[in-house]
């Protein structure tokens, strides 16, 4: 008998059809002899709804009240997917973050967790009880509802297995794993097995949308299996495993991408210390996310620096780089907000030379320019003209040949499954 | 600097407006130097939505699970009138019933305060804070949140009035406080000053649904003075008070009523121990609520057994009746369902005869005939076919001289407002 953490995302408990659909899971698993805590979002749109209430009482309003507003969200499918299990004869209880006790600093709308104390989980658990735990939510030492951020459901299921040792954590959304790429782009992308906790962090910082980062680097601390599946198609989905435990480690696990950034590059920057504070720090003052940072060496003491950022805040950043470069007597700013982001993402590349390579001499074959590289010890992200986005991504994933199941199990072929596009569009 | 305990209910908190009006209000009031406690309810049709979203998962669904659900109304509500107030410059900080702490039994839907921990909202008090309290919530002892049943939010204000030694508790609702009769019916009512606790519970009880009985009960066992007063129009309201402050006491107060009830009578009974008993029970069992009952002086060892319930559940009721008849040998089962119950209530009725002559003869010159009695110390109610109920109301309120101030107050007429009809209907 395991002990299963789940979690299922808005878009599985959008309504009463796809709470009464977890329900059936839910109690399936209950009656095959797993013990079960489900970790619930709030049905998809409710969020929003409640901020724009939010947004017309008061476009600022305090962190602390705002969190009180949204945890409503969560509580309300917890008690109707508790309300749905115990129609099926299933007996259930729902908690709130607060009522777990999920305890996280007092940090408003972006909260991390300090500690769990699910002694009152497990006396649930204990009576044959399915617990529903409201996600996304805790409170602070003082008793204030706090909020993860968004996506803090991920984490709040996560950390719920890291207390309770449970034997596996799965989060069910609208994909059925991580792929080798985003299948809407490559047809003939592939669903991994199974992925190291590195990789999966990187994909997850680099646009590939499955998991909540914070969610991958919390359950990499404390081991915790993880596996990502689709609520809506049967399937084992892909399982994050930490790296000694695989045999053979593939070179590349998959190609990421991301199309949402611009870059600015302020050129004929003075080459002096504390040079790239002055010309980010007012950046992060305006609480702009800066992604890729690069500085060349410098000649004739003169340099030039380029970020990213995300396309949104392109403009202001822009306007913002002007003033620094006229305070640090730069000779301009140029910009473009119409690039995009490909990184090859993969633990294998740690011992194996050449990647690069082959990603370079890929992306020149189509004459496809690379303006920006920045690489990690497992990772080589390019920036190139957006318009190339696609033809860069099918090319990098034939080069890699990543639609071949790199190690031979048997099992896996019987298991693999033809990916569906989200919107159903580009069916493989 | 007076201490007061503010409660708005569900149309004074409809929408962004009315919370927005609410907060100008309260903002006022705290500006004006008053220390503020504000209990809201959820906004109104949010309990509705909330209640359908349950029905559609599960009809008898869990009632712990739909106090999970039901609760999370009010905290929408607490969240938004704390944003509002924020954004007046007005410092502000809102508590579900779980963080005040408001410990209640554990009978959820229907849950009694037991204590409440007040320390923490006197905190926020002495830093000068508005504080906004969830009403019709509470938290059991192992946690659980509990409801405490429609109207609720009442209880809550008068309870964190009397935990709190409020100088006043003020219901604010979209009545302008407690009238002779209803000004629908009756255009010349007038709006009372004052009432005393015990008649102002048997209004309430009887169908002038300005408050929860509940609330008046816990307000007349602490003492709270409690105000009962118009979120729409600007008014001195009605003032419950205990009886001993008021110098002279009308004989009459006011005309309630209520055209929700039907009548059973189950006749010739055998008039022996325990009929009572054997005839009510089958009907509790079936949890139907019964009302006035009546059982008169029995002939020739047979008596007639005559009931009240509501409307919705008088057919069932009948069924019942019938097969009760056949096991204790009775003659048969009577009914109708057009019926009114027309009470007459003021604590001078204790001191003075009359005011059932009175009522008699008044009903008697109208030809409305008398179905059935039944009176208590400071109420007598009459049973009526409903369709006399508006002129049974008006003749009853112009015989009792309802129209004019019983005691010469000069600050009376100064303050007297011509009450509007909910409905705007029938402006007086």
């Amino acid at each position: 008998m395991a002990l299963i953490v789940e979690k299922y995302g808005g878009t599985s408990v959008a309504d009463v059809d796809r709470i009464n659909a977890v329900a059936d899971k839910v109690s399936s698993a209950k009656r095959a002899g797993d013990d079960l805590v489900v970790v619930v979002s709030a049905m998809s749109g409710e969020t929003n709804r409640l901020l724009t209430l939010a947004d017309q009482i008061h476009p600022q309003a305090a962190a602390r009240e705002v969190d009180v507003l949204l945890s409503t969200g969560e509580q309300v499918t917890i008690a109707l997917l508790a309300m749905a299990l115990n129609a099926r004869g299933c007996s259930a209880r729902s908690y709130t973050g607060g009522q777990v006790r999920i305890r996280t600093d007092a940090v408003h709308g972006r909260a991390r967790i300090v500690d769990i104390d699910a002694a009152r989980v497990r006396r649930d658990l204990d009576k044959g009880r399915v617990v529903v735990v409201a996600g996304f939510q805790g409170v602070d030492d003082d008793g204030n509802i706090t909020t993860l951020g968004r996506g803090g459901s991920d984490t709040t299921a996560v950390a719920m297995a890291a207390a309770l040792k449970a034997s596996e954590c799965r989060i069910y959304s609208d994909v059925e794993g991580v792929f080798t790429a985003d299948p809407r782009i490559v047809p003939e992308a592939r669903r991994l097995d199974r992925i190291t906790v590195e990789e999966m962090l990187e994909l997850a910082s680099l646009g590939a949308k499955v998991l909540q980062t914070r969610s991958v680097e919390f359950a990499g601390k404390f081991r915790v299996p993880l596996r990502v599946l689709s609520s809506f198609k049967e399937g084992p989905g892909t399982l994050i495993s930490y790296e000694e435990e695989l045999m053979e480690q593939p070179l590349i696990s998959g190609i990421a991408f991301n199309r949402d950034e611009a870059k600015l590059t302020i050129c004929g920057v003075p080459d002096e210390p504390g040079i790239a504070y002055r010309i980010l720090g007012p950046i992060s003052d305006a609480h702009i996310n800066v992604d890729m940072i690069i500085q060349n060496v410098s000649a004739d003491n003169l340099t030039d620096v380029t970020f990213t950022v995300h396309r949104d805040d392109y403009v202001q950043s822009e306007k913002i780089l002007r003033d620094v470069a006229a305070e640090v007597g730069a000779r301009g700013v140029v910009g473009a907000d119409n690039i995009a982001k490909i990184s090859v993402v993969g633990v294998g590349m740690r011992s194996h030379a050449g990647i690069a390579t082959t990603m370079f001499k890929t992306l020149s074959a189509d004459s496809i320019n690379i303006q920006l590289i920045s690489t990690s010890e497992i990772k080589i992200s390019v920036v190139i003209e957006d318009k190339y986005l696609e033809l860069a991504v099918r090319a990098l994933h034939s080069a890699f040949g990543l639609q071949i199941a790199e190690t031979k199990k048997s099992s896996e072929s019987l298991t693999a499954r033809e990916p569906d596009a989200v919107d159903g569009g580009n069916k493989a």
